[in-house]
């Protein structure tokens, strides 16, 4: 049951699949008031609710007892402090006494007060907002109503589930080849080679470097031979450079952003001067996915869109007052104040909200300023690249993720949680971002594992990716000037190679598991006390997460911890896996337990009554065999799985690809 | 048994206190070879040694993993990436088969690579330095023997273990009154307000500001007269300003630093162009200890000492530059690279290596480089003060505490852990920065409770204070322009009385155990496995702590936690504590338990044969009855327990106060 109201006049995000009637007046569980800053909804929490949802923002996956603001944001440094990240994900999951979830539709910036203020408290500020309030009987029930209402989730190529290796400072084909062979010669897995900005001429969107990547279509054939894919980024802002055909096409037929009386704005990012696509008008759009073409051709199957907030280094006209600024000042003695002037007119040019004001959208001949709209921009430009390949090649499907997003965009790629840093509390925040991303669409995510900013250990990479053999998403990528980050520059590349081939163990569970929760609207990754809704002691659990129907994992978060503690909410098989193969197993009663984990190995539970197909561990996605299965159960009577047996690479054959297999206990 | 050896020719720093024979060669356990950046000192770890110390450093209690320099540093955005915090203290303890400690005796930068390079081994790289190895029977043992060598801690007067409230942004009377009466109203005990740099008149050192502060002397003593001591900042810099008598009186006298030719050397930190007194010159140190007479005559009884790393927002001439640089680009096309030039010149000023290179020290009429003996400023600042009090009042105890310290400053003052900020990630720190510090003699050490910079949340500030009321400095501080902190801000007042008043029953022990450790050379704060050295689980325990004898401690440090697991290494007596009382005790064998623990409850662990004195919970320290005790005991026979009952503030008085009394069972 789902009740729809609107205040103001929201700027459509389609953001929805569903027409749903307006309710007259404001949701009766909501004090609702209008004020200065927008329409204010109030709800008095219980002592005992959760509060569950927000997708990828910060803190833990009970959001209770901190303030959040909505607004996608290029910040890397990434800390509790933090209130706005990469993406706005409006989506709350009350789960007091009869659970409900609230949608706050609005393209805008939306503050979310959850018992910040005041504990008892939860407090949402929006502008010209549709609100959904979705009801159901339970956490699980309300998000798959969520969800319904949303449309479903992207669903990659099976490769796009495989170990992917990136890093900011590939700089050539050379370089690329050097990982490939890195991989290789170690008996590492790899299924993709992330190119970051290096690939691009002058970091023009769409080129390539001719000196570094003479022949990039060969370099891509030669990789898929070996089951690798090659994934280029793309930058949201376009190169203002006579002769560029991309800047010269948008320009001509007014498809980049411009200011208020329709001039096109000039912003700088890593090409220096650029204009921003005018994603929020579908022709642009379109136009800009169509040049994704220019890769496609080449035999490129994989993107990750980025900058795309829109990141802006600076404007034009902003840098020019700045350094008049600092030209004012020459010569006078500066006091502390003073001097705290010209730091803040160098420093605030990044994302200015004064730059984010004076850009413009043109929408259906009418100029939208961004700044209403800011949070749709990632989100749009995800869209029209998976519009055109659509277009490009219906049935076929291509990885694509983004880094800001905004409900909606889930239908269209993936995301990942940007750039986060080599930190112990970051794997700790991978972790509580799942569930709030699945609850949000967004099914395909990942964290850059390992840690983008900063220098990572050997501990934290492997600890790392023993979480990341199960998400979606498994990239491991870092920042330019960053320690070496591939696993085989580690001294122990046998745990390394311990870690991944569970990967490739699990595909079979993890990539049916996620075809299913896509097709069907459900959660990949659960809290404990979505399954386990009466126990007390699972609502407080934020380290341990169910994924899929058969498993919980309680991943090992800190440096050197030898093992962890567990709370298990109900009798389990505790499975231990090296080398990807599982080497022990035992049935564990409900309780808690410390639970001792060596860097080298996998540990997860496995639910009574399920069980899990495990494949050989092979080198790539492609190789790995869905039809030679050993299956891990935990179960007393014969049981139906339902795998995902298709081709991994076309839309049709997904739902035909469904296949239920009895297993016997 | 300590040996010495030396490597190059070390400045002094006067870090010890015994004269030791120099060993010849180098320490046989570590492999000695000079590098171009140093001497390398290597030590093989095995995969079970666990290494301690590094006082304050960031990370874990076993700091194994990862690379440390230490080198003062003035930066508040304290996270997992930081190699070096505000104090330098170059003591390692290897704990492995056979335990010893090492001290690397440098004013210069120390480079500890910790196991992250290559995890099994230990790299220290130091120039001119003075290496001691320090071996014994256990842990306990070697720290014991250190901190013989480095000399007896110092002990603050009784009320400087009282609670204080703190704030950056207390602009006069009114509000320091006002904090008074928030406290008295909402009958909350309080020992101290701390007074931040807007006290002062144009941020000038031992100056007030007449309008603010018309009358401190008065303010002092009617504050006095209620239990409650004022605590002004002390910042290391003098404001250039003609008429101003330090400033005049310095320069007059040669003492501030200069440059390479003898020139005073601009710097602006505060009060913008200022200089830096020249605290590794005797007469220079003497003569700004000297000024604090201005506020101690004024019934001040205690100071902190910040930016004394030294920080340095810019200088005068590199300042000039960078703005030469920034005119220089006016009317330019900058690209992205151009454009992070402009913003390096302005950023890098901050505490720049050149700047340190450039500032010069008199030491016995040679000029040496700051960059060489940077380590050594904060901990001479400190001593200045500390030698001058002596001369002041000679058995008077003061409570003196400093930002930047190096091993030698424990014996004249204590230390805060800087600017830190409102997260629960630097709750978890701060508890594994306790031991560190007292392996290194720092006994009098607390963090910014609540947290510095950002916003705190009522949550995170009453489990912040639950394990400061264990920390020998039990402040509350907070940045200008934060989220009110004091306790009487937030909704739940009677869940901060409830957690204040368990400091001030607890206080007999703490200070009591306090006194004894100081007088003894005994840490405070102890690992589980230093007093379970046998036990394989403690040693990966990160954030459980024995406080002095008879406690262990185990705070809970997660947002909307309702409890916390924690491991037993021995039988001891669960207690809870509400309102400074103990409201339910209960045996627990060794093992592992989940402990619910509420927001207004303290909890800790007494151990079996032990006893723990508390007292009447009072409004301030002085009000506290050390003769009146009630006793927790987890004793079968009679138990001997030695209290401090000094006068709190005389030195002569400390160790005629210990009193043995016998409790029996």
């Amino acid at each position: 049951m789902i009740a729809k109201y609107r205040f103001g006049h929201p700027f459509p995000t389609d953001a929805v699949v569903q027409e749903l009637p307006l309710s007259a007046g404001a949701p009766a569980c909501f004090t609702v008031t209008e004020e200065e800053d927008g329409t204010h909804f109030r709800y008095a929490l219980d002592k005992e609710d959760c509060v569950f949802g927000l997708g990828e923002q910060a803190r833990g996956i009970n959001k209770r007892g901190w303030i959040y603001e909505n607004y996608n944001a290029d910040d890397p440094n990434i800390n509790e402090a933090r209130q706005s990240l990469y993406g706005s994900h409006n989506f709350l999951l009350i789960a007091g006494e009869k659970p409900f979830g609230v949608f706050f539709d609005s393209a805008d910036r939306v503050l979310f007060d959850i018992g910040y203020t005041d504990p008892d408290e939860l407090v949402v500020v929006a502008k010209n907002v549709d609100v959904y309030l979705v009801e159901g009987e339970s956490a699980l029930a309300v998000v798959h109503a969520f969800r319904t209402l949303i449309g479903q989730s992207y669903i990659p190529p099976k490769w796009a589930f495989g170990y992917g290796q990136s890093r900011w400072g590939y700089m050539d084909e050379g370089d690329i080849r050097a990982v490939f062979e890195g991989f290789r010669d170690n008996d590492l897995p790899l299924d993709a080679i992330y190119m970051d900005i290096d690939y691009m001429l002058d970091y023009k969107d769409f080129s390539v470097h001719p000196a570094r990547f003479p022949d990039l279509g060969k370099l891509a054939s030669d990789l898929k031979a070996e089951g690798v894919y090659l994934v280029p980024i793309i930058d949201a802002a376009v190169k203002v450079q006579e002769g560029y055909s991309v800047y010269e096409e948008g320009l001509a037929n007014g498809y980049f952003c411009t200011d208020s009386e329709g001039i096109p704005y000039v912003v700088a990012v890593w090409p220096g001067e650029s204009m921003l696509p005018d994603v929020l008008n579908p022709a642009a759009r379109l136009w800009f996915g169509s040049q994704y073409k220019a890769l496609l051709d080449q035999g490129i199957e994989g993107f990750w869109n980025d900058m795309n907030e829109p990141a802006i280094f600076y404007s034009k006209g902003r840098l020019a007052a700045a350094i008049d600024y600092v030209v004012s000042v020459k010569g006078q003695n500066l006091d502390t104040h003073a001097f705290n002037k010209v730091s803040y007119a160098i420093n605030s040019l990044h994302n200015s909200p004064e730059d984010y004001a004076a850009l413009h959208h043109n929408v259906e001949g009418k100029r939208v300023c961004h700044a209403e709209v800011h949070n749709l921009y990632g989100y749009n430009m995800t869209r029209g690249a998976a519009e055109y390949f659509a277009e490009y090649a219906p049935d076929r499907r291509y990885l694509l993720f983004s880094r800001a997003s905004y409900i909606g965009a889930h239908r269209y790629g993936g995301i990942w949680t940007g750039d986060n840093s080599s930190w112990w509390s970051h794997l700790r925040h991978n972790i509580a971002q799942m569930p709030g991303m699945d609850m949000c669409g967004f099914l395909f995510a990942g964290a850059d594992i390992g840690g983008h900013c900063y220098n990572t250990t050997e501990d934290l990479l492997l600890r790392w990716l023993a979480f990341g053999v199960f998400t979606p998403l498994m990239r491991n990528h870092t920042t330019n000037g960053s320690r070496d980050q591939e696993p085989y520059r580690f001294k122990d590349i046998a745990a390394f190679r311990s870690i991944l081939s569970a990967r490739y163990a699990l595909l079979p569970y993890l990539y049916s598991e996620y075809v299913k929760c896509a097709l069907r609207g459900e959660m990949l990754f659960k809290p404990l006390c979505f399954e386990y809704p009466e126990d007390r002691r699972a609502r407080t659990v934020e380290d341990q997460l169910f994924v899929g129907g058969s498993l919980m994992i309680a991943p090992v978060c800190d440096q050197n911890a030898a093992g962890r503690y567990v709370y298990l909410p109900a009798r389990m098989k505790l499975v231990r896996m090296k080398n990807g193969r599982p080497c022990s197993t035992k049935v564990l009663e409900k309780g808690d337990y410390y639970i001792p984990v060596a860097l080298d190995e996998i540990v997860f539970f496995v639910r009574e009554g399920t069980v899990v197909p495990l494949a050989k561990p092979a080198k790539n996605a492609s190789s790995v065999d869905f039809t030679r299965l050993h299956w891990l159960k935990f179960i007393a009577a014969p049981t139906a799985y339902e795998l995902a047996l298709d081709d991994g690479f076309t839309k049709s054959g997904i739902e035909k690809g469904l296949t239920a297999v009895t297993v016997e206990p």
